[in-house]
């Protein structure tokens, strides 16, 4: 998986900034974050017996395949545009990355807010403690939903009595019930408060539950819908056919080891561009370890 | 056509992230969900007949048309003029699609919102039926207008009796009936309010109305609205006299089969980017089993 | 002119989408709807004198101007940043058009909903017949301003009579003086409603006419700023020196008419992307024919 | 200075899109409103000068410097990274430019929108003759500070009796002084206003002043900000090694006077560039003659 | 450091714009702001060993690696993706450097806009008194955050009594302390408002904290996520591996020092903007010297 958690100061300090980051960075391909080496074999091995393929035809019948080099000509007319195609991927993986990342965090934050905002308001404790409930559930159906969980987290789970969990199980979209009951809620703490500002303090209140629901659209939006599929296929089909074809004309006469190492690199170093950019597309395959991590909003509250 | 619905965790796991996508998208070019190669054929043949041409001459006349490879340099310095436009319009066309999508979501979202806030403001049950009715009608009303379709979709019709219907098709634009409909509902359910917190109930109602009305637009900009029209013919224009007048000088004395192969091969790789840019340019081309997908509102509503 | 009408289904089907387009795409040099060709004629004509004197001039001198190639190396060099100076302006010019087509769109669409929701706040009958006089004739003004005309549209100035007419020329813009009617009118409108939810009804007329205002700012603002002329004039600057200089050294020896033939087209192909770039900034330029089509609010009206 | 004023019908029409801009764009490299050659004199003779060097070194000793051309090959490989960094530069130049140009602008119709609402609600004719004062006031300090100058512009001081003024330049930001002041004489206006609607007004005028605030906010950041000075000395230095060291390996055994004639053509289309972008950046490097025009607010009213 | 203070007139006439400016980008590599070299130094001095070893080795053995070029062929077609993925990282780098600043900046023009706005609305000074004191502390506590400092700077420290300073570092997140104290201020000074218009006082003390709040989060957000791992590990491991075989294939036959020197160069022109995006995406990584000079808001308060 491709993705961080926060980014503590030692991590830049030791991994994203070291003066050796450049070794590694060369094991990023074996290793953590992405593996990429191991997701790309198959096809670098296609590539590979390839190249030796047409290494061994060329040396054995002595014949050389593409005399005038006519195809490495060609595929220079074409690197442009598989080149452009692979940076733009991986850019709007990166910004689907960063947009989901930040919906999830704001929609903590917002919960948060709509926590912080309750006594300052004079809420009423009873539906403070509600909304407080509400909200924290809110965050873990989010989370739920976004990692195909049936259930939510044993965390939040605590937080209801047997009946409500089993009411709870009986809508289908968790999420939008927990955001119905904070607007029920909200309009509740209003309507039982006796001080003056009502208006005001419901625009607060308000404000802060439609915080919390744009972010969760948002990182929603991301997880449920891919880049269309004809451009990720278009963008494989396109460098791989590429790869393909390429040994036929990258040497004058014939190429040795050099020629079959070289084009091996060539692949290698392609479709990792390739794999990073479809790692990236998918919220669902950040997960293992890293990646979508919950701080109960609880823990947020308890420690100001 | 170019789109897919919801990316549900089993397509990421066997379509998108998976190891052997590249076959797969070897095949895209002869297969859904593009069928490029079957769109771009005439042009690729047309290509392949100038390249044949080229060579049967040089062959049978001993000449070489362009000994010096002049055309080839030349074009070497067009290339990357012709390699950016066609990343624009891609590019272009994933904005388009990705806000046209998000227009028609944001427009089902909109709705389904107006009619949850309803009971949570006690609105009155009569008014609220009202909502829902309308509500429904103007996402497939929305639905209708993108598809081109003169009569709204059976499930639309059951909504309403017989002489509703009529007045509905009396109006030419039924997106903006229903949405001053719903304008007029939301100002009567809140004249009507005897609770307090009236202008309250009318800011959280009216604003769900307007995203809906904001994400429609959105949407239908886009699908009324193509990209400039001389940007279109300038890209593929250029693209084809470059590929028509690259066989010229791409080989330095002659060339056999493999000539003739890989030129094919550059044009294909090259068309099938301009086919695909303008696959996702049209809303309307969409449509062929998967986009637009409409969930009714009221299933929306049933689940929760 | 390089803008198109609204793409009416057929238009896609026909035009944008047709298989045969690549034919009419190579039309679109010499045909409309860019005249690309005729005005790129000048500086294509240079470009080919210059090749031809070269071409001449090592023909019958027999000497060869630039024998090791350097300038051809040299100018391979640049050739990245002249590519990347007119995509970026052909990538602005389209925004500036998306941009500016919605401004112009987007007034209209604000000064209709406003007539739509006047009868929905029950707004006295005489002062909506005001509001929609004066919303009409703002969008015409709009117009009359894009187009550099002096006098509204015929069908503008048969909404007043002969002395509001006098009186909407003495001022010198037509378009501020029809906002501020606007303005004027609603808060009219509002002091004489004796139904409640005034404050409600205020903001929702306001906020029409406030997106009115800046559809139309937003489209003035494109239409009266072009791109800083020092950054046209350094990509025109730029592409002639390199078209006028390329001849030197694109040929190892020296070259006939092939030369001459590959030159131009490449001359024509690149300034054919200069002259697109510079026919999309101007929305003053797009007008004959088909752009800035203004459909009557009143029309809109009428329909629904 | 890179900057133009509004462009006038006629600007379009005999500069940007006239045929003959190609012979008015070579003049921009020694003419207005770059005078782009003059800038880059220094450096570009420096390249001229290793050039010849070169050149006369390799004539005189009949020693090839690098007879491989291994500098030429390295080099091309890096000319990618040289001209998408430029390109960056131009690019966000542009933005920023057209962000500060906006912003001035939108400062002066924020005052404005501010007058014309004055006597839509009958403010007070006492306050409203104050806030037109403190509304032109506002336009002309922001000028000031763009400009760097201590002093307001005599038609500004005009406003103000002598005493005034002296107490407006005991303040150090006047721009910061305009701005409250006239936050005091909104409310003032507000609650000596004896007819209805007092919230209404309030948020119209209070959000005239915000939008003014906000748009002199953007002019400002951008003019007291240059881009990171590591990216910009990056990009300069990348291009001077760069232009510097080709000289080595550009021919393959000796150049004449076409070598230094190219060479020095290269490092003025490349400096050009740069220089193009470093006058971009600066907002307060646009002045000479056109640029942030200030159309004095009492102007724009008075034509209405 | 890559960051600079504000840009007064004379940085931008004596170092941006500076028509030597070419001579200090020079040095740009070697000294401040960024020290460009000192930091690539291992890599580099790795990719010179590297290249110094086929010297040698091809010379003594006098046989030749690559003989026919196939690894320069072949990694001509991937320098476009190394060169894209360079610029990527530094154009998003460049981004959240500038929106990080705005973000600090603007969360202390927040703070001061609220002060500001103390007196015209006529707040109880008792009350004014405290929103400054802990509207300072707020800008502060960021400040710290960002810094990573445990404690503030003493010109805050000074602000609170010894106990009230206790109470402060009790609470783990200083800065929503000071957030949370700031809502409860506002609410407090609204509630004892005897004046009329207690709304719109809201309503306007209201939407600059928000502001500040939304400027905060901004900032913060980007110093605790870096960019994804992944893709800065693939693109230094990328650029490496490039660098790292490059000499293979580099000349023809055998390179001299010229070769040495050429290879040695491009690692350090290449490597330069990989740390260049490194040093840009970090913000904790400013520090040293001029980096996110905070002027505390007292002062700006004083000056008018």
């Amino acid at each position: 998986d491709v993705t961080e958690k926060k980014a503590r100061p030692w991590i830049w300090r030791e991994k994203l900034q070291a003066r050796w980051r450049y070794v590694q960075a060369l094991l990023c391909y074996l290793g953590p974050p992405s593996h990429l080496f191991w997701n790309i074999l198959p096809m670098s091995a296609w590539v590979l017996a390839v190249t030796l393929g047409v290494i061994f035809f060329e040396k054995y019948t002595g014949r050389v395949l593409d005399p005038g080099n006519v195809s490495y000509r060609a595929y220079r007319s074409v690197q442009f545009v598989v080149s452009l195609l692979l940076s733009m991927r991986i850019n709007r993986g990166v910004t689907r990355w960063w947009d989901a990342r930040n919906g999830f965090r704001g929609a903590g934050s917002a919960v948060a807010a709509l926590c912080y905002q309750c006594p300052v308001w004079g809420v009423d404790p009873a539906i403070h403690a509600c909304i407080r409930k509400w909200g924290i559930a809110w965050h873990f159906a989010l989370w739920a939903e976004l990692n195909g969980d049936k259930r939510l987290d044993p965390r939040a789970e605590a937080l209801f009595d047997e009946e409500g969990l089993r009411d709870y199980y009986s809508y289908s979209k968790g999420r939008h019930l927990c955001a119905n009951m904070l607007r029920r809620l909200i309009q509740e703490a209003v309507e039982v408060h006796t001080g003056g500002m009502r208006q005001e303090m419901f625009t607060e209140l308000q404000s802060s539950l439609q915080r919390g629901f744009d972010s969760m659209s948002q990182c929603n939006r991301i997880s449920q819908q891919a880049l269309p599929e004809a451009l990720t296929m278009l963008s494989s089909g396109f460098l791989s056919i590429w790869l393909l074809v390429m040994p036929l004309g990258l040497w004058e006469s014939s190429a040795g080891p050099v020629g079959a190492f070289v084009m091996m690199l060539v692949a290698v170093l392609m479709l990792a561009c390739d794999e990073l950019a479809t790692q990236l597309e998918n919220p669902r395959a950040w997960p293992e370890g890293l990646r979508w991590k919950l701080l109960p909003v609880e823990v947020t509250l308890q420690r100001t």
